[in-house]
């Protein structure tokens, strides 16, 4: 089988070159472990933030020669625990690799989609998606009326959580790299999507507020999220869902924004919440947002790239602004 | 009479000399105006916003020439308003002046402490209570064996928030500059405080949060605030009442601290929470710490500075760390 290990150590933006494909044996399960065959591998920035030497909470960066650790859809191939057998689609944590032993320790999720598309279940019915209801409604309290600006709204989570603001009742301002995304962001029924890298984007982001926001949903850090809130109403929410423009241990050389963004968020009463979606949009957020696709008020966006050996480059995608729309999702055997 | 001035847009620190002390005319209330004497003037930090020449929310920056507008304790001399009446004691916004004409339409509170002293009108039972309160309850939802750290906690706020901390059952570790402090704000009951100055700072921050904190009660922002919240428990709050290093246009020069704080706030689930005292921490708060003061559970720390002159060198003291404790009031004549 193949395994794509970690070569080194990712600068800002992790490449393609930090990552190498390598034959390895198929892994033997252990006690109570499972072996399985990886169908989908889902490309989340946030897996970045393993490629560090730092370590977060209690678990330590990944170790250069080892395989990332992401979330995909497999079929148990060989089982050695009670509560799986073989042929069981699960979802879960899983080593960025054809064949992967996974210990049910960490829960993997029995997967029952009915007709709706596997891949799904690391989208919108998925972590993405318990982020994206999450933000809005558990962190993000999204009133009918209000208005939200969501940045990296083609995203994962950006594209389902403008959807939601707009089942909620809200006006939803989106915020994108380029017209493409921004036609395609609009299509999927934001009430605007503005493209942050347009020169006149700082006239056309007043013109779009001119009351404010209450809530913005920030997927992304750094210099755009200066000039959004700005903008924010008195006492508006700031749901901290994520931070592609931060993850990497970027150059920290100045100017330095700290004092202007707090004394920003000091001044009109802001509140950030950081969150995990996980944690935060449980059951209830899955069971919501299936409704609300069954219902097709809901339409997830995935771009589906087939190879796994385009794993890497495809997450070097995620952080160049790639032309992607909503959850991407590598398809490597299904 | 006499009144302070503007006289030159302050930098990072405000010092006496951005100040002038002159002779004007009292001035004469118009209708439905309040000429009031100044019984003792609030030194507030939070002051310093108003000196750039930046627009917060609609008030534009103070212009040179003109008094600041701080919070003062002050007596009804002359009366157009049918609410008041020579010699009501009032709590309010007001120029730096021995003399202001003051617009009830700003909602000079009527004062009626009974038998404690007036200038609690502008700290305990003012706004930095409600600030300490709002922070501490409606904001920090303090609960009993939480650890909570406290900035500035020699300061007007802070001194009263670790009070308030303990009387919920907390565990209250306060920050202040110098050991003199630190000795007066355990005096105040804090379980501990320590010197941000000291050199072994860094090592006595971790030994005394080994569990991490669940609240921290942010008065200053800046290098301290990182240094904090690495030790943030995930889902730590963070109630931000004010951010003394960061009021001044400081120097934005050197690394960008703006990645380190959001990164550490999405690891760790972080929510902050700007606030202002004052629109948060009602009456309830105010009868809440009228009523702790009185069964003698919370002791004001209070630091009384005579003659109207001083107010510039107390302002300037503020932002220099100097050796105050508590609510820090000039008493110009009471």
């Amino acid at each position: 089988m193949r395994r794509i290990i970690l070569k080194a150590r990712p600068g800002a933006t992790p490449l393609v070159g930090d990552f190498a494909i390598e034959e390895a044996p198929t892994p033997d399960p252990g006690a109570n472990q499972l072996l399985v065959q990886t169908l989908f591998m889902s490309i989340d920035p946030y897996v970045r933030l393993s490629l560090d030497e730092m370590t977060i909470g209690d678990v330590p960066g990944l170790p250069l020669g080892q395989s990332p650790i992401g979330r995909a859809v497999a079929r148990v191939v060989k089982s050695n625990h009670a509560d799986f057998t073989p042929g069981d689609l699960i979802e879960g944590r899983s080593a960025w690799a054809e064949y992967a032993v996974v210990n049910p320790a960490v829960k993997p999720t029995k997967l029952d989609l009915g007709a709706l598309p596997l891949s799904y279940a690391v989208g919108a019915l998925g972590m993405p998606g318990q982020t994206a209801y999450a933000g809005m409604i558990d962190i993000g309290h999204v009133q009918p009326g209000e208005t939200v600006v969501i940045s990296a709204a083609a995203g994962a989570v950006g594209s389902m959580a403008g959807q939601i603001g707009k089942i909620l009742g809200a006006r939803v301002v989106g915020l994108a790299g380029g017209a493409v995304k921004c036609a395609a962001v609009e299509a999927l029924g934001f009430d605007l999507c503005l493209d942050y890298k347009a020169p006149d984007f700082d006239k056309r982001l007043a013109a779009a507020l001119p009351q404010g926001f209450q809530v913005y949903f920030e997927n992304v850090g750094g210099d755009l999220s200066l000039k959004v809130i700005a903008y924010a109403a008195y006492g508006a929410r700031m749901p901290l869902c994520g931070l592609i423009a931060n993850y990497g241990q970027a150059s920290e050389t100045g100017p330095d924004r700290l004092p202007h963004f707090l004394r920003t968020a000091f001044v009109k009463g802001i509140g950030i919440k950081a969150f995990h979606g996980e944690s935060v949009g449980g059951a209830h957020a899955l069971a919501a947002n299936r409704t609300w696709i069954e219902q097709g008020k809901l339409k997830p966006a995935e771009s589906i790239i087939d190879g796994f050996e385009r794993i890497p480059e495809a997450f070097e995608g995620t952080f160049r602004g790639n032309s992607h729309i909503g959850k991407v999702v590598v398809r490597i055997a299904a």
